[in-house]
């Protein structure tokens, strides 16, 4: 190992490698605190050559490279796994963000920018980037691209995948792959980027992205509504998708446990007005002066009326609008500060939302007496975070036995749905059961081709996406 | 071969096997009668099963397999090569639609359904397929996926990718994927579809679809703006999209020459007022009421005042709404009865459009002195036909000659701006040239490693997408 470090001293300069363990730990554990797994040490190159560079020593001393962005991930895809000498090969120090082009809507990134970052350079040229969720201050967009981010204005702009136009690739040789274009549309072959987009990092590594611009949102109209249970929920969301089309640009569900999580944090535990379960729901426009909240009434008005939703508040002003969505922002910081969870991250088709959580509540109320649930996520796009808390006063070292057993049980009933079991927050280390529980043999194989064919020594992030 | 199709009339039965040449024709020549090769057989599978069940028989007998939508594809994708084994696997009889679900917005469809069988379905549901263009009506869904198909509505709703949800996929060892998922976000590994997406058949062959549905557009505002020049109409775009934003949701441009070539199809040439060049945009909204007309004559307002546009029409009925889209849709068919053309299909930044154009115009000005450019194309992509036309009076032969020498300058324009030489027209056998000529050794290879990985034996669509 010493041996590698010396050559990507003498590569990338003795600031660019970090040896220390108290320089390392960043870098080694996962934000969760899950897991903490030494590496020989962490590469911080400048440059795309740079990182090739880095790629290519370490293949060629047959030690593996785990690449990082802001390290925000929930399933703990971005650090060092267990008996693996492995390099983690940091992005940060990649962070350049070119000037949009406002003609074609397009921007061009270093993969270690944060996203919140290209969100400011957007807005800056009076754009704004279509993917938003809580990490965005620290996650990168080299990260967000690798796990195919998806956050809370998916049903409007969908996940990462969609807006990318072009990426740059090194690859498991070291070469690189200049897929930077900045056309919407580009049928030459087979679509490269498609592969890296969701690899977590196993196929290759993202350097650059020219990533899709859209036009600002100018108006906003948000409500938060009290239904009685997930049907009323689904019920609310079908209103107002059929009123607001293309102007529904988030809906969220969030159970009045989950809401007092978030209140806990931001409010002093005051909740806007008392409900069993919530929906949140913003429209967007382009146009200024847009009748949102008019629509807005129009679309709620029928649930109101007929008792399917208890109760409503349109937010009258931005500060209103801005206490909303941080309330429901809040609710992740809540769960931590009150213990902690184990978390799950399925989906379902819409429809099944409702049967699927009640099948859920009653497993746990029947196996996991003593547990509670806290049941939060995007409605419109059959995305729940299914998190399952010990008992009050405990902390999640109470479910370390039948952590698994929770899980696969939760993992079940989505996939009895037809769902998933990782909605967007992907594989990593932490869901490699459910992949060998719930993919056909003939998925993995094609997993495991695709796999060999780009890294057929298996030197890009060992130990994860993948069961052995 | 005897024995191969023995093999196939017994699995399938008698009916599902064509042999005699008048059978096969049209499945071996391609709609613009570029190319025709002979087949062993066409084979009409009527399940998954069947076509599995012949995909194993031709892989058995070492011989390749054509899979087949609607064969309206522009570069020959989908008929045999020369000098190869081929079997044709037409997906004409596997076009179940199933019943779609109106609250997850989805709807499963078999691969040979057309896609305007899948919009006729959406709408009887009161909902609206995203993916439009102009063979709809025998294209099927199947062939649109694996060439990605694009069209019209592309700037609004983005390609066929962006509308597919799950896949089912015969892969070349005779083995089925089950890819049928119906939710909008599963990031479990390594997501398989997009491979297949775009894949032009040489990777797997789509049996099966889910597809994303959209809420039903129930207001249009449709203009067509005369400018004076490309970047007039580019200028025009940018002030529509600021002013419409999500609401614009097509915006074509077509030179005078082009539309004179559809007037001639559906109005005896006459023009709806004279221009050197027009955009035709459309605005649409869920809102019934939603005053798109006024936002589009606000929007044009900035242009026609400045002299940018020369003059306008905002369509005052459903009449004369779709008068003008069947003006533009009636291009190509002009274009074929006047003589056909060399076709190209680029794509740039929008914001280089217009010096594109001017530099196709120079080329063919100044090395192809007898010839008509025939430009038209969806501006608010980036994405331009550059067709070129052989002299008054002649036909395609006249430029046989020349083609490659045509194809090879334009092409090169498009690249020389970071763009794309086959938008969303595929490869097939028609741009294997521009692959070789303009796709790097590093890209090349990744695409082999991939089809290597997927089809070792090279059983799946010989000759088409990777120059050899």
């Amino acid at each position: 190992m010493n041996g590698l470090v010396h050559a990507l001293r003498a590569a990338l300069g003795d600031a660019a490698v970090l040896t220390a363990p108290e320089e390392r730990i960043a870098f080694e554990r996962d934000w969760r605190n899950l897991h903490q797994h030494p590496a020989v040490c962490v590469v911080l190159p400048k440059t795309t050559a740079e990182l090739a560079r880095a790629v290519s020593l370490c293949a060629g001393a047959g030690v593996a490279v785990v690449a990082q962005g802001g390290n925000t991930g929930l399933v703990a895809g971005g650090v060092p796994v267990a008996g693996v000498p492995q390099v983690v090969l940091s992005l940060t120090r990649m962070n350049r963000i070119f000037a949009p082009d406002r003609v074609g809507n397009t921007v061009k990134v270093q993969a270690g920018a944060t996203v919140q970052a290209v969100q400011a350079a957007a807005a800056a040229a009076g754009l704004m980037f279509g993917v938003s969720f809580g990490a965005q201050g620290s996650a990168q967009i080299g990260g967000a691209i690798s796990t195919n981010a998806g956050g809370i204005q998916v049903l409007a702009h969908a996940s990462m995948r969609a807006n990318v136009l072009g990426l740059e690739v090194v690859l498991a040789d070291g070469r690189v792959w200049d897929g930077l274009r900045a056309v919407a549309k580009d049928n030459t072959g087979f679509d490269l980027k498609q592969i890296f987009i969701g690899g977590e990092g196993t196929l290759g590594i993202i350097t650059g992205a020219v990533l899709r611009l859209l036009p600002a949102a100018r108006a906003h109209a948000m409500a938060l509504v009290g239904v009685a249970d997930v049907a009323g929920a689904v019920r609310v969301f079908q209103d107002i998708r059929a009123h607001a089309g293309d102007s529904l640009t988030m809906c969220e569900f969030i159970t009045r446990a989950a809401l007092e999580l978030g209140a806990a944090q931001v409010t002093a535990g005051r909740l806007p007005f008392a409900a069993a379960n919530y929906v949140l729901t913003e429209l967007s426009s382009h146009t200024p002066d847009a009748p949102l909240a008019a629509l807005l009434e129009t679309a709620l008005a029928p649930a109101l009326e007929s008792g399917i939703a208890s109760d409503a508040v349109i937010a009258q002003s931005e500060r209103e609008r801005l206490a909303l969505l941080r309330l429901r922002e809040a609710v992740p910081e809540g769960e931590l500060a009150e213990g902690g969870a184990v978390k799950h991250d399925i989906a379902v088709p819409i429809a099944a939302t409702a049967r699927a959580v009640a099948d859920i509540e009653h497993v746990i109320a029947t196996k996991y007496k003593d547990c509670r649930l806290n049941i939060f996520g995007h409605l419109g796009d059959g995305n729940l975070h299914v998190n399952v808390r010990p008992r009050a006063g405990a902390g999640l070292d109470d479910l370390a036995d039948r952590k698994a057993a929770i899980t696969a049980d939760v993992e079940a009933i989505a996939m009895a749905y037809g769902g998933s079991f990782s909605a967007e927050h992907g594989i990593g280390q932490l869901r490699l059961d459910g992949m060998q529980t719930h993919k056909s043999s003939v998925e993995l194989e094609l997993m495991q081709k695709l796999k060999h064919a780009l890294d057929p020594r298996g030197i890009f992030n060992p130990g994860k996406v993948l069961p052995q």
